[in-house]
């Protein structure tokens, strides 16, 4: 039994029922309904988020509930799929009242007008651990309109959305670094770790123009590493080329090293593909047209593995490609 | 990180991988891809299940992926749905060794043959609390063949599929009570319990037959009420037309007030139904074909509520309909 004065039908009822779409019959039935239009398919995926993991006790829980919905979206974009609808399960501790439930929801509520998804359906249980809270999104793509991590070719470019390496910078602005930073640029960067923006508008825009995509999660250069091992091929990146938002070009200017750690940082959830020159003008005009830098940051080339270049073509080592949350 | 030799990534690679189907593109990418045939629409559903509230840390890890498995197939079953695929996320703490994963994922792949069903996909995280389980079952109907819990009208029968209370009992089995059983009566009431089996062969059969339907879960008065709720009907049910295994009805006849608690326990994840009188041919047809007992209990009425009858039609007093893990 779920605590607080509500309890788990309560809560239902109260705070989840009203997000549910057509296909989540009120949350009243044991399972949900989801359409497919004919000549589409749907994509679906999940991630779990734990307390103290991937957020902190005090962490606002609406943007805790945001975080989870679009890291799931950002998955979502990454495959080319539009963002149609969620399924939501929480393990909650008893000491997680009706409040936090209340604002999560909240969150959610937000978040659903922002991305035109709704609330399917769920599972809500107790635990005597941390919370953990999972969320399965489904989207849709035309039939072939799927964009997979393997088919980067020689020759192709890579192009990054957004900048990145904020989220980085954020985490370890809430830890207490760099506290030289003006209080803009502070919150700026703490908003990228703690909202991610997923590119729903750009990526299924990329289908037919993209050979190869994913969101960047681990790190720019480990995800491009993925790209790579999928596709059997290497890629090179000019570490100048980076796009860096105005906060991490003033922290970068002061500390040189700071660029590679940027590359390897997480969180960015941005994407992150490979497109034939060729597709240069339409990625350029796609830039235009959505108000979303894009950027051409290095090439992919036979061989593999992801080598990072500086501004003369010299190899910058890379120690450790990948970051993980412990 | 994932703790053990292998790391999150070789978990997947090696566990979970050769469990995946044509969709789940081999885990390799950001999302899984879903086709629904045309004329069909797909079922979706979601459950939890955290060590020490719905499994014990000593469990054999194969039953305990099983039971998560079948429980979200049961919630499809009840649909009318049949099983596709699913996604599935773990928060395992530190405790949890590579040992575990390989029993658990070995379960996985015994049901998968069983009921025809494939892994899509997932996300692996860790946790400081306890293991957390999240699994989303993915089934199809043809359009218009879903059984929704609101569908049942007075003068329909109410249908159970099975036995009724062996889970219930095999709890309390496996924490000392009835000490008195036999050995084959205790091994059978324990597996009902760590083993559901769910009615995936009978829901989609039930097309066009049943006005509405659920699985029994909360215990079947309190699910029956479901069914009642979202009606707007009442119903009876007769106590002595509950169907019982042969080990149920050996402790029934020693202690007659078990009956009530074998139709209030929970977790039995059979179906339950209402159809109309004219249907009830079909079904014992079915029940033939199937070989898979389907009693009829009860009758459902104008009105609010279930009524819980002796055989003299008396009304049996209810204390607790809706059983809870805590």
């Amino acid at each position: 039994m779920i605590s607080g004065a509500l309890g788990e039908f309560g809560r239902i009822r109260r705070f989840f029922a009203p997000l549910a779409g057509p296909g989540g019959l009120g949350l009243t039935d044991d399972a949900a309904l989801v359409d497919c239009p004919p000549g589409h398919r749907l994509v679906m995926t999940v991630d779990t988020m734990v307390e103290g993991v991937h957020y902190l006790p005090d962490d606002p829980p609406d943007l805790v509930a945001r975080k989870l919905l679009r890291v799931n979206l950002s998955d979502l974009a990454a495959m080319g799929a539009r963002p149609l609808h969620y399924l939501l399960t929480s393990a909650l501790p008893k000491s997680v009242g009706d409040d936090w439930v209340e604002r999560f929801a909240a969150g959610l509520a937000q978040d659903q007008r922002i991305y035109g998804v709704a609330l399917l359906g769920g599972d809500s249980v107790a635990t005597p651990g941390p919370a953990a809270l999972t969320l399965t999104a489904i989207g849709e793509v035309e039939c072939g309109g799927e964009i997979r991590r393997g088919g980067a070719r020689p020759g192709d470019r890579v192009w990054v959305s957004g900048t990145i390496g904020d989220a980085f910078l954020g985490l370890k602005v809430l830890r207490g670094h760099h506290p030289d930073l003006t209080d803009s640029d502070r919150i700026a960067l703490i908003a990228r770790f703690r909202l991610p923006e997923p590119r729903t508008a750009l990526g299924p825009r990329l289908a037919g123009i993209a050979h190869a995509m994913l969101d960047v999660s681990d790190g720019l250069v480990a995800d491009l590493g993925h790209i790579c091992d999928a596709s059997g091929v290497a890629a090179k990146v000019r570490l100048t080329a980076l796009p860096l938002s105005a906060a991490a070009k003033r922290l970068a200017a002061a500390q040189p090293d700071l660029a590679v750690q940027l590359a390897t940082g997480g969180d960015d959830y941005e994407l992150l593909f490979a497109a034939p020159p060729e597709a240069s003008a339409a990625i350029r005009r796609l830039s235009t047209e959505l108000a979303l830098p894009i950027s051409e940051i290095g090439t992919i080339e036979a061989g593999e593995g992801v080598r990072l270049v500086d501004a003369a073509g010299q190899p910058i080592p890379v120690e450790n490609a990948g970051w993980r949350h412990f």
